[in-house]
């Protein structure tokens, strides 16, 4: 029998329809043709290319021999959020527009080109993480912008037009719907319970155990209870903070740690699998519990979840769990 | 530069980020694999299968020679929803869950193997919709269903898995949170206008015209101006009502005329896209005004859509829906 969960924070029910038990190799994702600008010499992210990208935003020096640089974070060359001024808003008859003004970045995650984001040694991993914290303080400081989301599409099926490893922060005049719904879903449970829902979503998974991928010190990765896709997985700092920069350099570590670990699963388990993961934090509440939602791109939102928001997943979170915990691995330079 | 716009209804932004102008060839699919069950002999959903599916909801008799019947409702084989009693909600610690009991149900739009909802002749178009129509009612009487769902994904990458014509119906216990938002919508816009929100963007596109792709006397169809999708279409009766349920015969027809011619288009103009619609309606609220919303699945949802729910859609609609009506219909026998 199929089961409804509720997802606590939007309100949204989830639909965990396991007709079978699947094995991971199921979701093994064909190789993509790695065609889009693949090829090392004409890569606008490898070294020795980087007039076609113009000025770094902001560039750590390189980390091993004859490397020019380790992480370096440039413009985006088609940016969906650019230029200065206002979002002065502009009424058409009853519609309402306003010109796209913001920022869009392109962190460059390692000279090496080809190698995936869980493949990157520690230390490496935690100078992406610290490059997306140094623009995300830079951006604060920039009047134009009401939000900023940091993301990563990896997989040509998840959104990536560029094989080289990369992130990208995207800053918005205006504060998403779906950032207020979040909000609101807080304030909400804080209003019934007296605590914050995301903490409260942490003893509860740990007090459960099925769901959990990975814990560190710091951080706690698990496939969340109304996981919408198969294999989400969330990782969230065990104290809370409204604010990702307000990140410690301890925790930090563990981040990294966590990361390429929850990431590296992946890989290991489904076959380097498509995925996006987003890095959810805000400026405007200090209710927010900052945290990452990873969601492996392994099924086809259809007419059902356009038309209701309500998602049909195929594996419950409690088998993702499983499977995540159950790969082997390797440790290997710098892990 | 580009430009964000805002749902009315939903209150959400999307925006239309237009590098250069695309031709729709751009967007033209390349012919999927037909392979999934697409072996006429095999197909559950043709004639001489009939058992494969088992007993019919609803069965009209055939309209040709030799027919068996014309249209076939069946229960879906692998529902998402199904079983009786109530969705008796089970508190799991702090989680949430129920039993998905509801119907799901498989609406087989033709006899004919391989031909598709835009190629039938309008009086089957018209059955399909009565079809609709018809279970529609009959889910109203039970108890179990808080909301009903119609929808069709045509192609593979849509979410199809069989390729004879068919759509979908989906009765749940419990109204998405989409549902609640669409409303509060509506009702926002009633409170500070004092008119259906619906009824001010019919007469705004038609005043505009632009975005008009096809028009008859009871149906518009225009690419609306926040669309989230390139080429997303919406179908709206010129007069509002609340249920589809009370659709006239009259209005039937011509909302036979208008899908067909609209479904037809986007087939031309963009080389038989994979495309969802859903048809929007609800039983718990007597402000709403039913609709049909298309959307072609051309682009994809990466991690900024994710994060944020605001959607970059590289097409603007005033081009989509030019490109639209550019398209020229040779008229057929039955259109």
């Amino acid at each position: 029998m199929a089961e409804l969960r509720k997802d606590l924070i939007t309100g949204e029910w989830v639909n965990i329809v396991v007709e079978r038990a699947k094995r991971p190799s199921e979701f093994h994702h064909r190789k993509e043709s790695r065609a889009v600008r693949g090829e090392h010499s004409q890569c606008p992210f490898c070294p020795g290319n980087e007039v076609q990208t113009g000025a770094s935003l902001l560039e750590y020096p390189g980390a091993a021999d004859g490397e020019p640089w380790s992480v370096r974070v440039v413009p985006n060359k088609f940016p969906a959020f650019h230029g200065a001024g206002d979002a002065e808003r502009v009424q058409h008859g009853i519609n309402l527009a306003a010109p796209a003004v913001g920022a869009h970045e392109v962190v460059i995650e390692t000279p090496e080109h080809g190698k995936s984001l869980a493949r990157l040694e520690l230390p490496q991993v935690e100078r992406v993480l610290a490059a997306y914290r140094e623009r995300y303080l830079a951006l604060r400081e920039d009047p134009r912008l009401e939000y900023t989301l940091v993301f990563r599409n990896h997989g040509k099926v998840a959104g990536a037009s560029i094989e080289h490893a990369h992130s990208q922060i995207i800053g918005t005049p205006i504060i998403p719907q779906l950032a207020h719904t979040r909000i609101r879903g807080i304030e909400r449970y804080q209003q019934e319970h007296g605590r914050c829902v995301y903490c409260d979503i942490i003893e509860q998974e740990q007090e459960d155990a099925r769901r959990i991928v990975a814990q560190n010190a710091s951080f706690i990765a698990f496939a969340p209870f109304a996981s919408r896709h198969p294999f989400e997985i969330w990782i969230l700092p065990m104290e809370r903070k409204a604010h990702f920069v307000d990140i410690s350099p301890g925790e930090l570590r563990d981040l990294a740690a966590i990361l390429k670990e929850t990431l590296l699963r992946l890989e290991l388990c489904l076959g380097d699998p498509p995925y996006n993961f987003m890095l959810l934090t805000t400026d405007f509440s200090e209710v927010f519990h900052w945290h990452i939602e990873i969601v492996p791109r392994l099924s086809i939102a259809a007419g059902f979840e356009l038309g209701t928001g309500i998602y049909l997943n195929v594996v419950a979170p409690e088998q993702a769990a499983q499977f995540l915990r159950d790969v082997t691995i390797t440790p290997t330079k710098g892990t």
